[in-house]
């Protein structure tokens, strides 16, 4: 099953299927290009973890963490499929950073490891944009992760038996392979990621966790074409405008 | 007018106001222990502001920053006056912070500091609750100040006509006085807060922009009743509890 949202031709919002390149609610189904696609979820928060691929954390010069490296993104940074969006102007470099994005199914406290995919809706493509010039100089990365735009995700959430353990996660600008890597490289897996967030903070329905992105992070430039397609879920796709 | 949200005692969420130390919405008035009292402002985010006061820096052992240090709380954060919050067990050191809280009236982004409290609602009383014990250790503060309950706030949005400029700010512990300041020690101005936020981030009507605590920062224990007052807006009360 991959679940999608979309505005329909006459202006409502449906959680529909996504199924034989047709978008399908109630009866009816479209082809992709009649509706607007929106983000197959909407989050409280997104809670994102740093360096969970050994070969980035060796490319941003950092130590593997030994336990979860944990920053938040509110609402405000959340983008869709299709979207162009616009970056912050007069930056020396805003990168990319393909993710799988992990979508929580119900509100959960204190997880087990053992339980956690219990508590896991499905999976979904994300872009963790950021903006290096101030996550370089901050404690805490607010204009450096937080800033509007700076998680695109979608185009659909995929239930968690159509995406394999060694699922592919590539990332393209303008068609070219930029990142490329699989879930298994993961430092820390979905259900350590899950149970150890669920120790201090307790997850909405609808709540994502972003796993980290593997190396060949790289700048952005106005006009990229950007596509994170990860193996079971699909290709999310957005267009970058940097004023 | 001091604005309020309770459930009435036919267990219907109410907004109404808090006037003569009456609770009153739609021709109807209770007395405060005849409902149950809810956070003021449901927010999509709290943006916090650390450092704020120059002897709270000193006693931190922390320069005082030459841009706003800015963190964030999630919706889980948040909770009410009259609440018996539980904190995690087992820290050494789990310190309450007074802070005057900024409620946001309407989306907005790029706000110039001469338009600022143009988009403010009004004001509110705020812990911003700390577990020091991972906030030292992290890059950025999730575990440390993005728990459940970490964010007590009420019990009303005082309009800003009712709040002076330099607003006393207070803390009581079981009745004994831990912090005590005025809105005027700020570093950064709430004006060159919002500019500085907007300039990264689109806020929501309902979203807290948190100031920052004055010195006197101290642990919590089990069974404390802590109180924040602020002149012009009222007094949050909760209690503590540390399994």
């Amino acid at each position: 099953m991959h679940r999608v949202r979309f505005r329909d031709p006459a202006g409502s919002v449906r959680t529909g299927e996504w199924r034989d390149g047709e978008l399908r609610f109630g009866g009816d189904s479209y082809a992709p290009e009649e509706v607007e696609l929106l983000a197959p979820t909407e989050p409280t928060k997104v809670v994102c973890v740093g360096l969970n691929y050994a070969d980035h954390a060796a490319e941003r010069n950092k130590d593997v963490p030994t336990r979860p490296l944990l920053f938040l993104k509110p609402p405000n940074t959340v983008a869709s499929h299709g979207d162009t969006i616009t970056l912050p102007a007069g930056k020396e470099r805003i990168d990319h950073e393909a993710e799988l994005g992990v979508v929580i199914g119900e509100q959960c406290r204190n997880v087990a490891e053992e339980d956690a995919m219990d508590v896991v809706d499905g999976f979904t493509c994300v872009n963790d944009i950021s903006n290096r010039d101030d996550q370089d100089l901050e404690q805490n990365w607010v204009r450096g992760k937080a800033f509007d735009n700076s998680c695109p995700l979608g185009p659909v959430v995929a239930s968690p038996e159509n995406v394999p353990e060694d699922a592919r996660v590539q990332l393209r600008v303008n068609g070219e392979v930029r990142q490329e890597s699989s879930r298994d490289q993961f430092i820390f897996s979905v259900p350590e990621l899950i149970a150890e967030i669920t120790t201090y903070l307790t997850l909405e329905p609808g709540d994502v966790v972003i796993t980290g992105t593997p190396s060949g992070v790289a700048p952005l430039e106005d006009g990229d074409t950007v596509e994170v397609e990860i193996e079971g879920i699909g290709t999310l796709e957005h267009d970058v405008r940097i004023p």
